[in-house]
């Protein structure tokens, strides 16, 4: 952190999808009556919008477009399949630059129907990389890989940990690839903090997300995330160690939550902005 | 291996919870009539059908008691709360004793109730194994830890990777304390396979075990684990890398799963036989 760096309390962003039951001008009103400056976005509700629209509605509100989520899926080993996921990660890489962020994030993908091989799907979103980390650089945007929680290793993400991330990662320059870290994903790992100053070192840090660990987990596992302060997870500790190693940029809250999405949007949003506040300040 | 040790294929143990539907004694009955040569056992069934009874019938039929399963939880704050723990960890490795099992499963428990502390928790773990180690050795029982996939590290188990477990064993003599590998537990951790064989060279492959990966999850995520075959791990790997790393021992299957615990007990066990000869063999 340089002197300048303004403190982590201050850094706070809103992913989309913590809000999804907002429409993305409700989100933007609420942003700017709220004084939050940051927001990372999803494609899906910035393509029903269109994707001009959108990027004029939050550069007019003066918002910070801090992610763009998200490409990945590039574990597919049919070459039609390939050439698809390729050309959709392109897509997206093209969305994030005319919305201004420099930043898309990555969920690698799950095995392919039917295959046990882990190592192999491992190896083609290495191979994926190396195709999309100069298309991306050349657009100003830079990929981040989000290692997911073990729990979604079959179905959704193969690269599990922040130092398989990192791993992937390291093969390109920062300017082209880095990781997200997501302490949701990341809590339980007793490696996560080295691989946390690993990437701050070669500034791989490209996005830092909180969401809490609480349980029980609802079927499916994926809309269980807690809102901040309900769960397990010291973030303000996690936060710390990503400030250590160097991270200076914004902090996103993504939660998926069903119970969060069945109650008033913006009245989530200012109790999580609230709660950021807290824990960070 | 060496020349005489029997083949994989040969050394299918079935855990008592797998087809927890039957009695002891309909499951020692079943056993013999399908030429299952081991089981795992559960406490708590054990302490219903009476533990001197048990071992009675188990011994009769000329059953291997493979491991019992389990003691741990032993991440207590509280003098009192550790007391009672390490107290129901002696009575667990007595039962061991009595039903003529060397080994003990040791799931270590979660984080207490409000505590944010995982590596305060795991050093608890590890100072209650200082304790019970030697008592076990005494009475010819091996501890055995179990890392837990990291979905449980909140609620169940703050161990979460073979490496970890492993760590925590090391400051023991492997008569004293090794671990469990458990497929459905360690299967996504590319970390996993060196520890593995790093725990068969050290003697400290006490357990193993098979349950295969499905999706999706059922909420709250313990009984999901899916019958050999239907899932996402190449459980022949794992067990060709178990083998290699010097593994001789039995191999249980332990599954926890609503829907076959829905249908008929011994075909269920029947079906799981033929599974693991025909993937093992």
């Amino acid at each position: 952190m340089t002197p300048s760096t303004p403190p982590l309390s201050s850094r706070f962003s809103i992913n989309q999808m913590t809000v999804k039951q907002l429409s993305l001008p409700e989100l933007v009103d609420a942003c700017v009556r709220l004084g939050v400056r940051g927001v990372g976005l999803w494609r899906e509700p910035v393509a029903d919008y269109g994707l001009q629209a959108s990027a004029k509605l939050v550069r007019d509100a003066g918002l910070d477009v801090t992610t763009l989520c998200r490409g990945g899926f590039l574990t597919a080993v049919e070459p039609a399949a390939r050439a698809a996921a390729l050309a959709d990660n392109r897509a997206a890489i093209d969305e994030a630059a005319t919305l201004g962020t420099d930043t898309l994030v990555l969920v690698s993908g799950g095995l392919p129907a039917g295959s046990k091989d882990l190592a192999g799907a491992r190896e083609r979103v290495a191979e994926a990389l190396a195709s999309l980390g100069p298309y991306a650089a050349a657009r100003g945007v830079r990929l981040a890989i989000e290692p997911l929680h073990p729990m979604f290793a079959s179905d959704r993400c193969v690269v599990s940990t922040l130092n398989q991330a990192l791993d992937l990662a390291s093969a390109f320059p920062p300017s082209q690839v880095g990781v997200v870290v997501d302490t949701y994903h990341v809590w339980w790992d007793d490696a996560a903090p080295g691989a946390v100053v690993r990437a701050g070192a070669t500034g791989r840090i490209h996005a830092f997300q909180l969401a809490d660990w609480v349980t029980p987990l609802p079927a499916g596992v994926l809309n269980g995330r807690g809102q901040l302060g309900t769960g397990s997870i010291d973030l303000a500790w996690w936060a710390s160690l990503v400030e250590l190693a160097g991270y200076a940029g914004p902090v996103e809250v993504e939660l998926f939550n069903d119970g969060l999405w069945a109650g008033d949007g913006v009245a989530l949003l200012a109790d999580t902005a609230s709660r950021f506040a807290q824990i960070l300040g």
